[in-house]
C-alpha cells in the first residue's frame, strides 16, 4: 500500500519532465553516493514509540523557527538554479511557500532576481542562503539585496569550501565564474562579518559535530543546521540523522536552535527529526520534484502532502503539538556505520 | 523444506480466491509498509535456546487469558468486514474458534450481527473489540449488544484515533459514516466509561510503551495488548516484538496481563512472544486467509496447524507447559532499528 | 578464487548423483530453514586474528577426543540411512574414516549392520549414536551390539524427543516403526541408564545452553556436543556457533569436553570452533556429499581436504598445534539475532 | 554520480587489457573471498565527521613515512610479477612513483632487476619487500642488491609462511622454485637478522594484532604494517580497517609507526585510515590496474587521482594537513563480524 503523500510519485513525474542531465544534477550525490543513500536509510532505522489515548482531535504543527511563527516545521531548503527545473523557477517555489505558510530559504544561486522572489513571497518570512565567494564584495552585494528584500536571516553554507572532485555540477553549463566560487578560506570569523554587513541572525548550515556547534555559538551564530549538503559534498560523511543528536545537544547547551535536512521524505521522518532535537526540518529534492512536475502548484502539493502526513503521524503518535514531540518518542539505535 | 504448518500456503490460496482489492485491503499496511515488514522480521531475529532431556511426552498449551481457561494461547484478533473474505464471515470464524477452543475477539466492524456470532460461539469465551466512535451512543449500543451476547471483555482499540493518510480502507466501498469513525478525542478516561457501561474488564489494544501500560493500569484497564494494528496505523512504529518486553514488564508491575499481535506466523513465534512476557498471542491475517480459503474449515485448519506447531516447538524447546516458557528460553538481541 | 577444499563441489556432484528427494532429505532443514542458514552464517561472522612469525614449519592437527588420540579434530557426525546416498553406505564411510584417522560416529539408523561397519573400521576408534526409542529394549539391543563391536562411547541424541511437524523424513519411505521412534519421555536419567547398560562414556548431543551442560555433567555425562541437529529440529533455535561459548564454559567448569557440529564447511570454521571452546568439530552433510559423489574415496577426499584446509588455516593463523588455538584467535561479535 | 577519481574505471580498463587468468590472479583472494570483500566494506562502515569553517584554502598531504619526507601518505604496495600486467612492469611503476612523489615498495618477486627499478626511481625513496625464502642465502643476495640500489627500508612479509590451499598463484606458470618459497619457520628473530645483513630499518607487514605489534617492537622492528595480504592469505582473517586501531595503539605505545593496506579505493578511505592511527596507506590493486591500463602514465593517473581525492576529502573534512586527521574525525562502529 503506497502512501500518496510519499514523494516518490513527484520524483517520477519530475524525472519524466526533466532533461536527464538536469534530473541527474538534482538527484545525484558525490563519490559513490554512500552518504546520499545513508541519509535516507538512517531515518528508516529509527523506531517510533507512539503514545495512545491522548485526545488528538486537534493537532497543530504550528511552531516558531528562529522566533518567527510558521505553520509547519517543514521548511524549504535552498536549491540552486531552479530555472533548470521549471521556467518560473524560484518565484514559483516562493508562491508555494507563501500559500503553505512554510519558511523558504532562497539560494545564492537563484535563477530569478532576489527582488522578484521577495515580491512573490510578500509578507511570508524567508531566509537567504549565502555562499561566501572568493570575491567577498559579490557576497556583500547579494546579502545587501536580500536584506533590502526583507530576508529575516542568513543561512551560511559552511560545508562547501569547494566542490568535491567529480561532482556533476562541475560540468561546463553549470560552471560559476572563478570569483564567484565559494571562498575556501572561510572561517568562523565570517559569521561575525555576515552579521555586521546584514544586521541579520546567521544560521550555519552544514554542521555535523557537537564541537562545531559550540564553536558556531561562540562565534555569534544564531542557530545551526545539520546538513551534509544532501550527500553532495564529502561522500562518506555521517548521515544527518546520526549526527543530529550530538549537534542538537551542544547547540541547546549554548541556547541555539538546530535544524536538519537530508533524506527527509515523509511526515514520520520530520517527527523523528524533531524527537532527536531539531526545531525544523528542511526539504530540498522533494520541492524540486514538485516544481519540475507542476510549477508552484506542484511545490504546494508536495508541501501540503508532507504537512498533512506530519499531522497524521503526530496524531497517531499521540503528539498534539510540536512541543509534545519529545525524545522518548523514538528509539535511536546506535549508528551501525554509514553502510 | 517448507513446514506445512506455515500459513504461506493459506495466504496463497486466499489470494487466489479473493478479489485483488480485497486481498490488498487485508494484506497491506500503511505508508511504505516498513512496520508491516518489521513485525515479521523482529520475531525472526530472536534466537530460541532449547532445553533438552525434559520428558516432553505430554505437552499442554492450556492456559488462562484474563482468568478464562483456554486450550491455547493462540487467539483470534479482530479483523473487520469478514464478509469480504467469505459469505459466512464472522460466523464461520466463530465456529472455528469454538471447535478449536481458542479465544475470539469480534470486531466492532463485524459483517454479521453480534447476536448471530455469539450464537455460533455458544459457550466458548469471546471478547468484543471496541472502536469508540465520534457518536459515543453508537458505541454504547454495540457494547450493550455484546454484553447481552455474552462477551467476557472489551478490547478497546487505542491506536486508531483516525486512519493514517493513504490507508487503503479509505476507499469508498469501505468508508464508514462520519459519526461511526473512531473518536480522535479518545483518552484514558474512556477505559472507565467502557467499564461502567459494560461491567466488563477492558483490555487496551495498541499499547507500545511501558509508561502507557502503567497509565492504562491507573485508569482501570484489566490488561494491555501490544499492537501496532498490523502495521496499518503509524508506519515507522516499533515492531511489536521489540516493544513487548518493556510493556510486559510495566504491565506485570501493575498486576496486568499483556497480549501481543503482529507478524506471528509460526508456533515458534508464539513461544518467543510468551518468553518475552506475553500471556497470549493474537493472529489476524492468518485467520482471514483461512477464512477466504475455506470458510470455517479453513480457519480451523489454520488454528489447529498453529496450535500443533506451538506444541511441537514447546516440546523441542523442553517446555512442557505454558508456565515453562520463561524468558531464558530466548536471546533477544538489542533492537537494531526498525529496518 | 574458489578454494578446491570447499565442499561445494562435492555437494554439486552429490546433487547430480542423487534422486532429488534424497538430496532434499539430506540438504533440508525444518520449518523455514532459518536455523539451517544461521548455522553457516554464524561461523562467517567470526573474524580470525592471525598471529605472525611463529615458525609454522611443522603444524599438527593431532589431538585427543575423550582421551582417544586422533589425527584430526574433524570428526564424522552420524547421519541416517546412508544407503540412500551410496550402496556401500556406512561401510564406505567407515573405510574413509579409518584411512584418514578421523573419529566416526555411527548412527542408530545405520543402513548396514553394526558388526559390518565395526569390521570396516578395524582398530580405528568409533562411537555409536543412540536414539532412546519408545521401546527401550530395542535401544538396549543396539547398544549391546555396538559395545560388542568395540564402540568407545555413546552419543545420546537429546534434541529429538520427536520429529518437528513437517520435517521431510516423516515421508512414508523413511518412516520408522512406532516403537522405534525416539522416546519423548527421555530425561537426564537416561544418561545413567546408558552408562550402566554399556559401560561406556556418554556424550550428550544437542546441548545448546550452559545450564544444560551443567545438568549433563551432574547426571554423569562424559562430554557435551553443541548441535541443533543440523537445523532439522527446532527451526528458530540458536546457531551452534553462537551457543558454543556458553556451553563450552559451563562444560569446562564441570571438567567435560565440548564438541560442535552445524554449518562447518571449511578448515577456518574448525579453527573458529576450537577457539570458541570446542575440542572437536563434527561434519555431517559434507561427508554425505562425498559418499554420494564417490563412495569411500569420496568421503576420504572430503575429509582430507578439510584436514589440509585446517592445517593451512592453522599455519596462517600462527597456531602450530591444537592447544595453540586459543580464544584470542577470534573476535566473536555479539549475536545479532538468528537472522 | 560516479567520481572519476574512483579506481573502478581503471579496473575495467585493466580487465579489458589483461588475459583473464592474469586479471583473476591479481583480482582474486583466497577461499571464499570473505576477507577480500570485508577489506572494502569495512572502510565503508566508518562514518566521517567533517569539521567546518577551518580555512582550507591550503591543504597539504605532505608527511613523513619512517622519517622520510613524502608528498603523500598514499604509497605503493608491493605486487608480484608486474610483467604480467605490462611489459615495462616495475620500471613503469617506479617512474610513476617518482613523478608523484609517492613511496614505492618493490616486491621480492619483481619481474625487472632491482638495479633497473632503482635507476628509474632515481632519488625517490623506496623500500624493498622481503620474502624470507627457504634458502636464506637467496634472500640475503636480494637484500644486498636492494641495499646497494638504495632501498631505505625492508618490508618483511610476515603473513606468508606459505600460500594457502587453492590460491590461484599455485598455478604452474607462477610457481616458484622450492628453495625460493618463503620459509615457514620464519620468526621474530628474522627481524634482527634482516637488520644485521642490511643495516636498514625493518617494517613488519601482515600484523593484525596488538600483541604482535608489541612483539615486533621488542624484536627490533621499526614499524608495523596492518595487512592481510589483500585477502589472499587466511580467508576469514579480520578486515584491516577493523584490526588497525588496536595495532596502531600498541605500536604507538612502543614508539613505532603503523601502516595499512587492503580495500583502500578512495581518498576518504585514506583519511579514515589515518584517523584510525595509520601513518600511511598502501595501495596494491589500483596501481596494478593503472599499470595494465596505461603503463607508467596509467599508474601516475591512478596515484594523482587518489592524491587529489584525498586533498578534496581533507578540505571537505576541515583537515588542512596530515596531523589534523585525528581520531575524532571518524565514528568507527564496533566490528559487527567479518560478514
Amino acid at each position: 500500500m503506497v502512501d500518496p503523500s510519499d514523494s516518490l510519485g513527484a520524483e517520477e513525474r519530475a524525472r519524466a519532465a526533466l532533461d536527464p542531465s538536469v534530473y541527474d544534477y538534482y538527484a545525484g550525490g558525490s563519490g559513490n553516493e554512500t552518504t546520499l543513500a545513508a541519509n535516507v536509510s538512517a531515518w528508516d532505522r529509527i523506531a517510533v514509540r507512539p503514545r495512545v489515548l491522548r485526545d488528538v482531535a486537534a493537532v497543530t504543527t504550528r511552531t516558531t523557527v528562529l522566533g518567527t511563527p510558521v505553520n509547519t516545521p517543514i521548511c524549504v531548503a535552498p536549491t540552486a538554479f531552479q530555472a533548470l527545473a521549471h521556467p518560473e523557477a524560484e518565484t514559483a517555489t516562493a508562491r508555494a511557500a507563501r500559500e503553505t505558510g512554510s519558511l523558504l530559504v532562497l539560494s545564492t544561486r537563484t535563477s530569478r532576481p532576489v527582488e522578484e522572489v521577495a515580491a512573490a513571497l510578500g509578507p511570508t518570512p524567508w531566509w537567504f542562503q549565502v555562499y561566501v565567494m572568493r570575491k567577498r564584495a559579490l557576497t556583500r552585494e547579494l546579502v545587501e539585496r536580500a536584506v533590502a528584500g526583507g530576508a529575516r536571516a542568513l543561512a551560511l553554507t559552511a560545508d562547501t569550501p569547494y566542490l568535491p572532485r567529480g561532482r556533476r555540477d562541475r560540468n561546463p553549463s553549470l560552471k560559476t565564474e572563478p570569483e564567484a566560487e565559494q571562498a575556501p578560506d572561510l572561517t568562523f570569523d565570517d559569521i561575525g562579518w555576515l552579521r555586521e554587513i546584514s544586521g541579520l541572525p546567521v544560521v550555519v548550515k552544514g554542521v555535523l559535530r557537537g564541537d562545531d556547534a559550540t564553536a558556531c555559538a561562540a562565534a555569534g551564530a544564531a542557530a545551526v543546521w545539520v546538513s551534509n549538503h544532501g550527500g553532495r559534498q564529502l561522500d562518506g560523511a555521517v548521515a544527518t540523522a546520526d549526527a543530529l543528536p550530538e549537534v542538537a545537544e551542544a547547540a541547546a547547551a549554548a541556547g541555539l536552535e538546530t535544524y536538519v535536512d537530508g533524506g527527509i521524505r515523509r511526515g514520520v521522518d520530520v517527527l523523528r527529526a524533531l524527537a532527536l532535537g531539531a526545531r525544523a526540518a528542511f526539504i530540498g529534492r522533494p520541492a524540486v520534484w514538485g516544481l519540475a512536475a507542476g510549477g508552484a502548484d506542484g511545490v504546494r502539493t508536495e508541501l501540503l502532502a508532507l504537512v498533512g502526513d506530519l499531522e497524521s503521524a503526530m496524531g497517531l503518535a499521540g503528539a498534539r503539538s510540536i512541543p509534545e514531540i519529545t525524545s522518548d518518542l523514538v528509539w535511536h539505535p546506535p549508528a551501525a556505520g554509514i553502510r
